[in-house]
């Protein structure tokens, strides 16, 4: 049977001691949030999430959504587990306390996101969802919409979606073609078709809300021309309850890889009442403000399935006998040795182990940020998180679901063929993760917007928030000699790093192309660095404390350790990176596209 | 609606400009497969493949094979399928005249698997499983066994089947528990319980005959006490019609990941009645002689998933309208250029087209040598050759499963989202292609067997019949000045090779586990080297060709154009994993095991 063990101890590390988490509780607005407070959060949240949610997420999946005359029904067990995280308060997590939210930062519900996705990706998906509505109705609507809807977003009695995309298009959305029609009564009169709905039909909540982009008559084209209105599927009657049908409803939900028991739903507006949400023709700026925390969403999807999958592994690891080990019987008394034993079982789950938790330190950072770009009281720091936070948000978007979906198949491949069967539930999740490499924006994409947008941004202003922290740290710890097998490393590949990213500026300015040409092994490149400074910054946090009676668990010991592994075994990859940037584009936009 | 054209254009330039494929009629016994005779088999076999089992793909992955009664019915349209298969003589390709077979050779049997299993993976499990017990049988059975059943199986009249693992063993054969207690008439009792067993049970042929490994009474303890026997479902009458039911029955089938028309078989073994193949306790052995064709095998269905993942891939790509090129409007007279424009998009294709023909060629070379170790005249030749065999087929199956495992991946991601729609077929080819990885050995036992068994073996004289050629090569050519950007990077990732080999070799020896801790990124680098040799060598070919009438529709333009693409862009992986290599295995063993 699979299992879930929500990692506590290692989100306590990267919030208060690699993070100095403390200082979230500094800042205004997030004072209660102290440690105290903290802890006793993401200890709710792992127990209903190991206890209620987990185990819904096989039969989820083998059971599926169905539609029938226009009704969406979820899995066996999934309305009540949805009730049971309604009235946990897990919707109002992280929202405005003026809406009834209890306005966490973004840090705790980052790791709340990881459990949630690490436990039920396709549960996590209705709550995820209407948590990104209530997102974009908070900072574009008006305070008559915002006060009708956002307390029964924020309590979760009604839900909420984003309906972008269309039949043919997804990345332009340029080329949409929903119509809005002003009424005489100051709504709008929505007509058109959107596709990959999540959450778009369900039975967990009494009224579902969608956000959707449409054309205004005479708007311009392309993006410059997309509204957003409010349109919810029952009209709310004055006193605040569900009332008339309005003309939005689910045509058909798709038969997907994975992440079954997420409605993906066509949703079908026929003339429905919609209302404008912030200004005409600004509604792909309402999209941009939230996409950001959007894409770190879709990230801690990747890291969350890693988590899980690495657990399973190790679990399996343990406990299936198989051969010997190649220096000698470890456990002669029984018929095998624990396939643990075998160097090349021990490499898989360290790399699964190093990125999982290379990838949490990071998540850890953004979110971080996220929160002194909202809330610090000098207007520089926020400009410098704000400034980060950009930046990095491609980064965690692909290298994260990129490297969930390496260790989801890591996960895969420790049990063998039993790997492949169902019922051990670990190829589950990589159909699930698969998702994340291409939602929100493919990991292409990202990569696009890494080189293309943030790369150059006000003359690399973007840029200095990361390099100059990691050029420092590696300033000062160049001669400690304790940390030198970690900040050698990290400083070769940082000087690849540099060079490369002035490399693809110099040619992209010439020719996009090139910078276009560069960008997915450039933003690896650039994610791996990222996490070898976390690492060897975890490595200098830990050493102090191996083999004292600080580490009764060898917690310490085993972040020093993977550390290492991580230096010597997953860093290298960057040369190979840098050689393929440096190489260019030639010959990649050479080739004739009647040749392929 | 996906589709699928078998790449007979590039398997005739891997047999018979980069392999002299003339040279296989030149083999006694292959006398009448010049390429006159050869063309049209592939001809026909694509013709099959496309019209007939590549429409059942889809709908056979949706219906799966259902277990009601002890009777495991396939897909619809599988049974009509298989008798054309049948009747088409692919069965009896590859098969020894003397039992009805046509004695095809090794490299026309490879490329026919290839598009087999691209054209539908699941349908190809149940030939391909019966020609591993033919060639078993063929190998190790008494004359009367092979005359009572080889026939029927060459003619696809019934099936066979491979029964080797066991619930608590896959790897570690050794642990198997299966009895085989003698009976008084020379036949033997068999009792016990085997796991996936592939084609196990189906409707498609109206016998069944399995392949069984089990233990003696008395036997010694682990491989050493492993006996072979074939185990027929119905037992045959005296004129050869299946006649009173034997007991050996399916007990369940499993719900996988992926290939889910084929049946996956537990199978229960109770009294059932079979006759001992080859020698007692030389199951192995039997089973070994056989490994190295079926891990072959394994690799094609690599190959397969990834040509037509490509395919698709590319054909979508030119489809599908969205953003306009970097460079400016590629068809400003439609709302968007197509995807193909884009950089990161070309380069997704590239590298789905460089592994993929690279792959092909590997194959072929691999194929040609399997003919040449059985049919050439000289003893040296065939050893020889053999040798290669025995070098390259761990890396055949491991790199070849892995990177269309990658390219399957691929073809999602040129998707975006619609990949993970299961209408659109990709991301089907990722789940069937994920099987490939794991079983014959996963791909971490090929990995193991390389450094382990392959690496040292007779002082290395395995590694010269790869070393030797590749340094020819490289030699002769490296003052080629128009083949310079191709050789020059083979020659630097050769060096690493050859560096990372002895370096392997001297820790192994030492150290067991050290080779192990190197074993997987070791099979890449070599895996990577040989594509560089193929690439560098089908460049050498096409350059002259290119931009003359020789080269009508652009295949050696872009041959050409691929090599230099693999040469930039994938090839300089190699530093990454040489240093990883050189890195050794301490991080990996040194972990504490209750540190995971």
């Amino acid at each position: 049977m699979p299992l879930y063990k929500a990692p506590l101890r290692d989100m306590r590390f990267v919030m208060f001691e690699l993070m100095q988490g403390d200082e979230i509780a500094a800042l205004p607005g997030y004072e209660e949030f102290t440690r105290d407070l903290i802890d006793p959060v993401l200890e709710e949240a792992a127990k209903i999430c190991e206890e209620v949610l987990f185990p819904l997420n096989r039969s989820g999946d083998e059971e599926g959504c169905t539609l029938e005359n226009g009704v969406v029904r979820t899995p066996k067990g999934f309305k009540q587990a949805y009730d049971l995280f309604r009235e946990g308060g897990w919707t109002s997590l992280a929202c405005d306390p003026a809406y009834g939210g209890q306005g966490a930062p973004s840090v705790v519900n980052t790791f709340v996101s990881e459990m949630i996705c690490a436990a039920n990706l396709s549960f996590g998906m209705y709550p995820g969802l209407s948590h990104g509505f209530y997102k974009a109705l908070h900072a574009h609507g008006n305070e008559a919409l915002k006060a009708e809807y956002l307390p029964k977003i924020v309590d979760g009695t009604w839900s909420g979606t984003m309906c972008l995309t269309e039949p043919h298009c997804g990345t332009d959305l340029g080329l949409l073609k929903t119509s809005a029609t002003p009424q005489d009564d100051g709504s709008y009169s929505i007509t058109g078709t959107k596709i990959f709905i999540s959450a778009g039909e369900h039975d967990l909540t009494e009224n579902i809300i969608h956000l959707v982009l449409a054309r205004l008559p005479g708007a311009p084209k392309g993006t410059a021309g997309i509204s957003l209105f409010l349109v919810p599927k029952f009209l709310p009657t004055e006193d605040g309850r569900p009332g008339q049908r309005n003309g939005a409803a689910v045509g058909s939900i798709e038969h997907k890889m994975g992440i079954k028991a997420s409605s993906t739903c066509v949703m079908n507006f026929d003339g429905a009442k919609g209302w404008l949400v912030g200004e005409a023709n600004k509604g792909m700026r309402a999209m941009f403000t939230m996409m950001n925390e959007a894409r770190l969403g879709v990230g801690m999807q990747g890291l969350g399935i890693a988590e899980v999958a690495y657990q399973n592994a190790v679990a399996y690891a343990r406990d299936r006998l198989q051969g010997r080990a190649l220096s000698g019987a470890k456990q002669p008394e029984k018929p095998a040795d624990p396939i643990v034993v075998h160097p090349d079982v021990r490499r898989m789950l360290l790399t699964a182990r190093a990125y999982t938790q290379g990838c949490r330190a990071l998540a850890g950072w953004a979110a971080q940020a996220i929160d002194v770009s909202k809330h610090h009281p000098d207007p520089v720091k926020r400009v410098e998180a704000d400034d980060f936070v950009a930046l990095v948000t491609p980064i965690v978007k692909a290298l994260m679901t990129d490297l969930g979906f390496e260790v989801a198949n890591i996960g895969v491949q420790v049990y063998g063929g039993h790997g492949f069967i169902r019922e051990h539930g670990q190829e589950q999740y990589v159909r699930d993760c698969r998702i994340a490499q291409l939602y929100e924006g493919t990991n292409g994409i990202q990569a696009l917007d890494l080189v293309g947008r943030k790369m150059g941004a006000h003359a690399g202003r973007y840029l200095r928030t990361f390099f100059h922290p990691v050029s420092d740290f590696i300033q000062t710890k160049m001669e400690d000699e304790a940390l030198g097998e970690f900040v050698q490393p990290l400083a070769k590949a940082f000087v690849r790093l540099q060079q490369a990213t002035a490399e693809v500026a110099r040619r992209g300015l010439a020719r996009p192309d090139e910078a276009g040409a560069a960008a997915t092994e450039y933003l690896r490149l650039f994610g791996l660095v990222a996490l070898a400074y976390l690492w060897a910054r975890s490595a200098e946090i830990s050493l102090p404390k191996v083999g004292t009676d600080q580490d009764p668990d060898g917690f310490y010991r085993a972040k020093v350790a993977t550390a290492r592994f991580y230096m010597e075994r997953l860093l290298p990859q960057t040369s190979g990176l840098f050689a393929a940037i440096m190489a260019g584009g030639k010959s990649i936009m050479a080739f004739e596209e009647a040749d392929f």
